[in-house]
Protein backbone atom coordinates (compact mmCIF):
# COMPACT_ATOMS: atom_id res chain seq x y z
CA UNK A 1 0.00 0.00 0.00
CA UNK A 2 1.38 3.44 -0.73
CA UNK A 3 1.55 6.37 1.35
CA UNK A 4 -1.59 8.88 1.09
CA UNK A 5 -0.69 12.45 -0.67
CA UNK A 6 -0.84 13.84 3.05
CA UNK A 7 1.64 10.81 4.21
CA UNK A 8 3.89 11.72 1.56
CA UNK A 9 3.78 15.54 2.19
CA UNK A 10 4.74 14.95 6.40
CA UNK A 11 7.44 13.01 5.15
CA UNK A 12 8.73 15.51 2.92
CA UNK A 13 8.71 18.23 5.95
CA UNK A 14 11.28 16.36 7.68
CA UNK A 15 13.89 17.34 4.99
CA UNK A 16 13.90 20.62 6.76
CA UNK A 17 16.60 21.44 9.70
CA UNK A 18 14.36 20.53 13.37
CA UNK A 19 12.06 19.32 11.36
CA UNK A 20 10.60 16.28 13.07
CA UNK A 21 7.60 14.12 12.86
CA UNK A 22 5.04 16.49 14.95
CA UNK A 23 6.36 19.58 13.54
CA UNK A 24 6.09 18.39 10.11
CA UNK A 25 2.36 17.04 10.66
CA UNK A 26 1.57 20.58 12.10
CA UNK A 27 2.90 21.83 8.90
CA UNK A 28 1.06 19.89 6.07
CA UNK A 29 -1.99 20.38 8.11
CA UNK A 30 -1.44 24.17 8.63
CA UNK A 31 -0.68 24.31 4.54
CA UNK A 32 -3.76 22.28 3.53
CA UNK A 33 -6.00 24.10 6.08
CA UNK A 34 -4.91 27.59 6.02
CA UNK A 35 -2.58 28.67 3.31
CA UNK A 36 -3.27 26.61 -0.43
CA UNK A 37 -2.18 29.70 -2.03
CA UNK A 38 1.12 29.86 0.08
CA UNK A 39 1.92 26.20 0.22
CA UNK A 40 1.89 26.21 -3.98
CA UNK A 41 3.94 29.03 -4.32
CA UNK A 42 6.41 27.41 -1.54
CA UNK A 43 6.34 24.55 -3.86
CA UNK A 44 6.95 27.06 -7.00
CA UNK A 45 9.75 28.93 -5.10
CA UNK A 46 11.75 25.09 -3.85
CA UNK A 47 11.29 23.79 -7.99
CA UNK A 48 12.73 26.68 -8.85
CA UNK A 49 15.69 27.43 -6.32
CA UNK A 50 16.49 23.78 -6.41
CA UNK A 51 16.55 23.93 -10.33
CA UNK A 52 17.93 27.17 -11.37
CA UNK A 53 20.11 28.56 -8.50
CA UNK A 54 23.93 27.27 -9.22
CA UNK A 55 27.15 28.40 -7.67
CA UNK A 56 28.82 32.05 -9.36
CA UNK A 57 31.99 31.59 -11.01
CA UNK A 58 34.04 34.10 -9.25
CA UNK A 59 33.39 33.25 -5.16
CA UNK A 60 31.22 30.27 -5.56
CA UNK A 61 28.20 31.63 -3.67
CA UNK A 62 24.58 30.72 -4.60
CA UNK A 63 23.34 32.38 -7.53
CA UNK A 64 21.04 32.04 -10.23
CA UNK A 65 23.18 33.96 -12.68
CA UNK A 66 27.06 33.17 -14.15
CA UNK A 67 28.40 36.05 -11.75
CA UNK A 68 26.42 36.81 -8.62
CA UNK A 69 24.77 39.91 -7.32
CA UNK A 70 27.79 41.02 -4.76
CA UNK A 71 31.04 40.32 -7.46
CA UNK A 72 28.95 41.76 -9.93
CA UNK A 73 28.51 45.00 -7.40
CA UNK A 74 31.64 47.55 -8.96
CA UNK A 75 30.90 49.79 -5.69
CA UNK A 76 32.29 47.14 -3.08
CA UNK A 77 36.04 47.15 -1.28
CA UNK A 78 38.44 45.90 -4.24
CA UNK A 79 41.07 45.82 -1.93
CA UNK A 80 39.31 43.16 1.09
CA UNK A 81 38.56 39.66 0.53
CA UNK A 82 37.11 37.21 3.16
CA UNK A 83 36.82 33.70 2.93
CA UNK A 84 33.80 31.20 4.37
CA UNK A 85 33.09 27.95 4.48
CA UNK A 86 29.59 28.31 3.15
CA UNK A 87 27.17 30.61 1.82
CA UNK A 88 24.88 30.26 5.26
CA UNK A 89 28.36 31.84 6.62
CA UNK A 90 28.59 34.42 4.12
CA UNK A 91 24.69 35.57 4.35
CA UNK A 92 25.64 36.11 8.34
CA UNK A 93 28.75 38.09 7.81
CA UNK A 94 26.90 40.54 5.28
CA UNK A 95 24.09 40.64 7.87
CA UNK A 96 25.58 41.24 11.08
CA UNK A 97 28.88 43.39 10.38
CA UNK A 98 30.14 46.09 8.43
CA UNK A 99 32.18 44.66 5.75
CA UNK A 100 31.55 45.44 2.28
CA UNK A 101 34.56 44.06 0.81
CA UNK A 102 34.22 40.56 -1.63
CA UNK A 103 33.83 37.03 -0.98
CA UNK A 104 35.00 33.47 -1.33
CA UNK A 105 32.88 30.63 -0.62
CA UNK A 106 35.16 27.66 -0.24
CA UNK A 107 31.59 25.27 0.01
CA UNK A 108 33.36 23.13 2.73
CA UNK A 109 36.61 23.14 4.43
CA UNK A 110 39.83 20.65 4.20
CA UNK A 111 39.42 17.22 5.49
CA UNK A 112 41.93 15.06 3.45
CA UNK A 113 39.70 11.78 5.34
CA UNK A 114 36.51 12.83 3.57
CA UNK A 115 38.57 13.68 0.49
CA UNK A 116 38.15 17.19 0.29
CA UNK A 117 41.38 18.82 -0.38
CA UNK A 118 42.34 22.35 -2.22
CA UNK A 119 40.93 21.55 -5.38
CA UNK A 120 37.41 20.92 -3.95
CA UNK A 121 37.54 24.01 -2.16
CA UNK A 122 38.08 25.87 -5.78
CA UNK A 123 41.71 26.93 -4.11
CA UNK A 124 43.07 27.42 -7.27
CA UNK A 125 40.42 29.78 -8.05
CA UNK A 126 40.91 31.73 -5.38
CA UNK A 127 45.05 31.46 -5.85
CA UNK A 128 44.08 32.97 -9.10
CA UNK A 129 42.18 35.70 -7.61
CA UNK A 130 44.65 36.88 -5.32
CA UNK A 131 47.60 36.91 -8.84
CA UNK A 132 45.46 39.23 -10.02
CA UNK A 133 46.77 42.00 -7.79
CA UNK A 134 43.99 44.05 -6.21
CA UNK A 135 42.95 42.12 -3.00
CA UNK A 136 45.48 43.15 0.35
CA UNK A 137 43.71 41.51 2.78
CA UNK A 138 42.33 37.95 2.68
CA UNK A 139 40.00 37.68 5.90
CA UNK A 140 39.93 33.64 6.57
CA UNK A 141 36.21 33.40 8.23
CA UNK A 142 35.97 29.58 8.89
CA UNK A 143 34.67 27.60 11.36
CA UNK A 144 37.29 27.47 15.19
CA UNK A 145 36.79 23.95 14.58
CA UNK A 146 40.08 21.42 13.87
CA UNK A 147 38.97 21.57 10.24
CA UNK A 148 38.46 25.30 10.03
CA UNK A 149 41.25 25.88 11.78
CA UNK A 150 43.58 23.56 9.22
CA UNK A 151 42.07 25.24 6.40
CA UNK A 152 42.78 28.74 7.90
CA UNK A 153 46.50 28.09 8.12
CA UNK A 154 46.37 26.88 4.31
CA UNK A 155 44.57 29.97 3.46
CA UNK A 156 46.56 32.34 5.35
CA UNK A 157 50.11 30.15 3.71
CA UNK A 158 48.07 30.70 0.33
CA UNK A 159 47.89 34.46 0.68
CA UNK A 160 51.33 35.05 2.10
CA UNK A 161 52.47 33.72 -1.18
CA UNK A 162 50.80 36.34 -3.13
CA UNK A 163 51.85 39.40 -0.58
CA UNK A 164 48.33 39.45 0.92
CA UNK A 165 48.23 39.48 4.64
CA UNK A 166 45.98 37.45 6.16
CA UNK A 167 43.40 38.32 9.03
CA UNK A 168 41.12 35.75 11.17
CA UNK A 169 37.94 36.73 13.17
CA UNK A 170 39.23 37.68 17.10
CA UNK A 171 38.26 35.44 19.80
CA UNK A 172 34.93 36.00 20.47
CA UNK A 173 33.38 33.28 18.39
CA UNK A 174 33.10 30.52 20.72
CA UNK A 175 35.65 27.41 20.47
CA UNK A 176 33.99 24.55 18.58
CA UNK A 177 31.16 26.56 17.21
CA UNK A 178 29.31 27.24 14.54
CA UNK A 179 29.56 30.82 12.57
CA UNK A 180 26.09 30.33 11.59
CA UNK A 181 24.67 29.67 15.24
CA UNK A 182 26.52 32.48 16.88
CA UNK A 183 24.30 36.11 17.64
CA UNK A 184 25.13 38.40 15.68
CA UNK A 185 26.39 41.02 18.29
CA UNK A 186 29.26 38.54 18.96
CA UNK A 187 30.11 38.19 15.67
CA UNK A 188 30.28 42.02 14.61
CA UNK A 189 32.60 42.24 17.83
CA UNK A 190 35.01 39.66 16.68
CA UNK A 191 34.70 40.32 12.94
CA UNK A 192 36.04 43.79 13.70
CA UNK A 193 38.41 42.84 16.19
CA UNK A 194 40.28 40.57 13.23
CA UNK A 195 43.84 40.67 13.47
CA UNK A 196 46.72 39.46 11.12
CA UNK A 197 47.58 35.67 11.67
CA UNK A 198 50.74 35.07 12.71
CA UNK A 199 53.48 32.87 11.29
CA UNK B 1 14.12 44.89 -8.68
CA UNK B 2 12.80 41.54 -8.72
CA UNK B 3 13.83 39.53 -5.53
CA UNK B 4 16.51 36.81 -6.04
CA UNK B 5 14.74 32.74 -6.25
CA UNK B 6 16.38 32.31 -2.72
CA UNK B 7 15.04 36.01 -1.55
CA UNK B 8 11.75 34.49 -3.03
CA UNK B 9 12.43 30.67 -1.36
CA UNK B 10 13.61 32.34 2.30
CA UNK B 11 9.96 34.28 1.60
CA UNK B 12 7.80 31.26 0.84
CA UNK B 13 9.11 29.24 4.10
CA UNK B 14 7.70 31.91 6.54
CA UNK B 15 4.04 30.69 5.02
CA UNK B 16 5.12 27.76 7.60
CA UNK B 17 3.47 27.90 12.12
CA UNK B 18 6.94 28.90 13.60
CA UNK B 19 8.90 29.61 11.10
CA UNK B 20 10.71 33.16 11.33
CA UNK B 21 13.12 35.05 8.83
CA UNK B 22 16.03 33.09 10.55
CA UNK B 23 14.56 29.78 10.30
CA UNK B 24 13.44 30.07 6.66
CA UNK B 25 17.36 30.78 6.18
CA UNK B 26 18.43 28.20 7.71
CA UNK B 27 16.07 26.06 5.57
CA UNK B 28 16.55 27.45 2.05
CA UNK B 29 20.46 26.98 2.54
CA UNK B 30 20.19 23.61 4.08
CA UNK B 31 18.54 22.61 1.12
CA UNK B 32 20.46 23.91 -1.13
CA UNK B 33 23.48 22.98 0.03
CA UNK B 34 22.82 19.59 1.70
CA UNK B 35 19.09 17.95 -0.05
CA UNK B 36 18.33 19.25 -3.32
CA UNK B 37 16.50 16.17 -4.20
CA UNK B 38 14.81 16.69 -0.39
CA UNK B 39 13.91 19.75 -1.82
CA UNK B 40 12.85 18.39 -5.34
CA UNK B 41 10.82 15.87 -2.97
CA UNK B 42 9.05 18.53 -0.87
CA UNK B 43 8.26 20.88 -3.88
CA UNK B 44 6.81 17.87 -5.57
CA UNK B 45 4.45 16.24 -2.51
CA UNK B 46 3.12 20.24 -1.80
CA UNK B 47 1.95 20.76 -5.23
CA UNK B 48 0.46 17.76 -5.40
CA UNK B 49 -1.36 18.15 -1.38
CA UNK B 50 -2.36 21.19 -2.86
CA UNK B 51 -4.14 20.52 -6.12
CA UNK B 52 -5.28 17.01 -4.93
CA UNK B 53 -6.27 17.05 -1.33
CA UNK B 54 -10.00 18.04 -0.77
CA UNK B 55 -12.36 16.17 1.91
CA UNK B 56 -14.15 13.36 2.90
CA UNK B 57 -17.61 13.23 0.96
CA UNK B 58 -18.59 11.12 4.50
CA UNK B 59 -16.55 12.93 7.66
CA UNK B 60 -15.03 15.88 5.70
CA UNK B 61 -11.74 15.11 6.74
CA UNK B 62 -8.69 15.79 4.33
CA UNK B 63 -8.80 13.05 1.62
CA UNK B 64 -7.69 12.61 -1.73
CA UNK B 65 -10.51 10.12 -2.59
CA UNK B 66 -14.11 10.67 -2.53
CA UNK B 67 -14.36 8.58 0.75
CA UNK B 68 -11.27 8.80 3.35
CA UNK B 69 -9.39 5.64 4.46
CA UNK B 70 -11.26 6.02 7.92
CA UNK B 71 -14.63 5.70 6.48
CA UNK B 72 -13.97 3.00 4.11
CA UNK B 73 -12.93 1.13 6.76
CA UNK B 74 -15.37 -1.60 7.83
CA UNK B 75 -14.23 -2.59 10.64
CA UNK B 76 -14.02 0.18 13.15
CA UNK B 77 -17.19 0.35 15.65
CA UNK B 78 -20.48 1.67 13.73
CA UNK B 79 -21.84 2.80 16.92
CA UNK B 80 -19.30 5.44 17.93
CA UNK B 81 -19.14 8.73 15.79
CA UNK B 82 -16.50 11.91 17.41
CA UNK B 83 -16.84 15.27 15.92
CA UNK B 84 -13.72 17.50 15.89
CA UNK B 85 -13.04 21.14 15.15
CA UNK B 86 -10.38 20.11 12.60
CA UNK B 87 -8.45 17.16 10.65
CA UNK B 88 -5.56 18.08 12.97
CA UNK B 89 -7.43 17.30 16.06
CA UNK B 90 -9.01 14.11 14.70
CA UNK B 91 -5.18 13.12 14.11
CA UNK B 92 -4.19 13.43 17.91
CA UNK B 93 -7.10 11.87 18.79
CA UNK B 94 -6.42 8.62 16.63
CA UNK B 95 -2.65 8.58 17.79
CA UNK B 96 -3.23 9.48 21.34
CA UNK B 97 -6.50 7.41 22.44
CA UNK B 98 -7.63 4.22 21.43
CA UNK B 99 -10.50 5.36 20.20
CA UNK B 100 -11.83 3.28 17.32
CA UNK B 101 -14.84 4.48 16.01
CA UNK B 102 -15.50 6.56 13.33
CA UNK B 103 -14.74 10.70 12.87
CA UNK B 104 -16.81 14.08 11.89
CA UNK B 105 -14.55 16.64 11.15
CA UNK B 106 -16.63 20.38 11.34
CA UNK B 107 -13.53 22.24 9.82
CA UNK B 108 -14.38 25.12 12.53
CA UNK B 109 -16.72 25.54 15.30
CA UNK B 110 -19.36 27.82 15.47
CA UNK B 111 -18.93 31.73 15.65
CA UNK B 112 -21.92 33.86 14.32
CA UNK B 113 -19.75 36.83 14.27
CA UNK B 114 -17.55 35.18 11.76
CA UNK B 115 -20.39 34.35 9.57
CA UNK B 116 -19.88 30.43 10.75
CA UNK B 117 -23.02 28.75 11.28
CA UNK B 118 -24.21 25.04 11.06
CA UNK B 119 -24.48 25.34 7.54
CA UNK B 120 -21.16 26.06 7.34
CA UNK B 121 -19.75 23.35 9.60
CA UNK B 122 -22.35 20.38 7.67
CA UNK B 123 -24.67 19.83 10.55
CA UNK B 124 -26.98 18.79 7.93
CA UNK B 125 -24.65 16.07 6.80
CA UNK B 126 -23.95 15.08 10.48
CA UNK B 127 -27.42 14.97 10.91
CA UNK B 128 -28.25 12.83 8.19
CA UNK B 129 -25.47 10.79 9.68
CA UNK B 130 -26.80 10.33 13.01
CA UNK B 131 -30.16 9.60 11.34
CA UNK B 132 -29.04 6.40 9.77
CA UNK B 133 -29.70 5.27 13.62
CA UNK B 134 -25.99 3.67 13.60
CA UNK B 135 -24.46 5.52 15.95
CA UNK B 136 -25.33 5.38 19.50
CA UNK B 137 -22.62 8.03 21.17
CA UNK B 138 -21.68 11.16 20.04
CA UNK B 139 -18.04 12.08 21.42
CA UNK B 140 -17.72 15.68 20.92
CA UNK B 141 -14.20 16.74 21.59
CA UNK B 142 -14.38 20.17 20.22
CA UNK B 143 -11.91 22.65 21.92
CA UNK B 144 -12.71 24.07 25.67
CA UNK B 145 -13.01 27.40 24.47
CA UNK B 146 -15.64 29.60 24.43
CA UNK B 147 -16.70 29.18 21.01
CA UNK B 148 -16.25 25.48 21.21
CA UNK B 149 -18.22 25.06 24.08
CA UNK B 150 -21.30 26.29 22.50
CA UNK B 151 -20.38 24.30 19.53
CA UNK B 152 -20.66 21.32 22.17
CA UNK B 153 -24.30 22.51 22.93
CA UNK B 154 -25.01 22.69 19.46
CA UNK B 155 -23.83 19.16 19.00
CA UNK B 156 -25.44 17.54 22.47
CA UNK B 157 -29.17 18.68 20.93
CA UNK B 158 -28.49 17.40 18.15
CA UNK B 159 -27.17 14.21 18.88
CA UNK B 160 -30.81 13.63 21.51
CA UNK B 161 -32.74 14.81 19.16
CA UNK B 162 -32.05 11.57 17.27
CA UNK B 163 -31.59 9.42 20.41
CA UNK B 164 -27.99 9.04 20.27
CA UNK B 165 -25.78 10.05 23.59
CA UNK B 166 -23.69 12.66 23.21
CA UNK B 167 -20.40 12.54 25.63
CA UNK B 168 -17.49 15.32 26.42
CA UNK B 169 -13.66 14.61 26.94
CA UNK B 170 -13.35 15.05 30.82
CA UNK B 171 -11.95 18.12 31.96
CA UNK B 172 -9.41 17.71 34.62
CA UNK B 173 -5.96 18.13 36.13
CA UNK B 174 -3.49 16.76 33.33
CA UNK B 175 -1.29 13.63 33.44
CA UNK B 176 2.24 14.48 35.43
CA UNK B 177 1.13 18.35 35.57
CA UNK B 178 1.94 19.70 39.18
CA UNK B 179 -1.70 21.47 40.86
CA UNK B 180 0.29 24.71 41.16
CA UNK B 181 0.42 25.56 37.79
CA UNK B 182 -3.25 24.11 36.42
CA UNK B 183 -5.33 27.41 35.87
CA UNK B 184 -7.93 27.50 38.04
CA UNK B 185 -10.86 27.22 36.31
CA UNK B 186 -9.47 23.53 35.53
CA UNK B 187 -8.71 22.83 39.16
CA UNK B 188 -12.26 24.32 40.22
CA UNK B 189 -13.66 21.67 37.70
CA UNK B 190 -11.46 19.15 38.78
CA UNK B 191 -11.72 19.56 42.31
CA UNK B 192 -15.96 19.84 41.64
CA UNK B 193 -15.77 16.45 39.21
CA UNK B 194 -13.96 14.25 42.07
CA UNK B 195 -14.82 10.57 42.31
CA UNK B 196 -13.97 8.01 44.16
CA UNK B 197 -10.63 6.65 44.07
CA UNK B 198 -11.05 2.60 43.78
CA UNK B 199 -10.09 0.15 45.96
ZN1 LIG C 1 30.02 35.90 -6.68
ZN1 LIG D 1 -14.10 10.18 5.86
Amino acid sequence: MTASLLEQLIDAFRILPGVGQKTAQRMAYHVLERDRDGGQRLADALASAVERIGHCARCRDFSETEICATCANGSRDVHLLCAVESPADRLVIEQATGYRGYYFVLQGRLSPLDGIGPRELGLEKLAARLAEGEVQELVIATNPTVEGEATAHYLAQLARQHRVKPTRLAHGVPLGGELEYVDRGTLSHAFGSRSEMPL
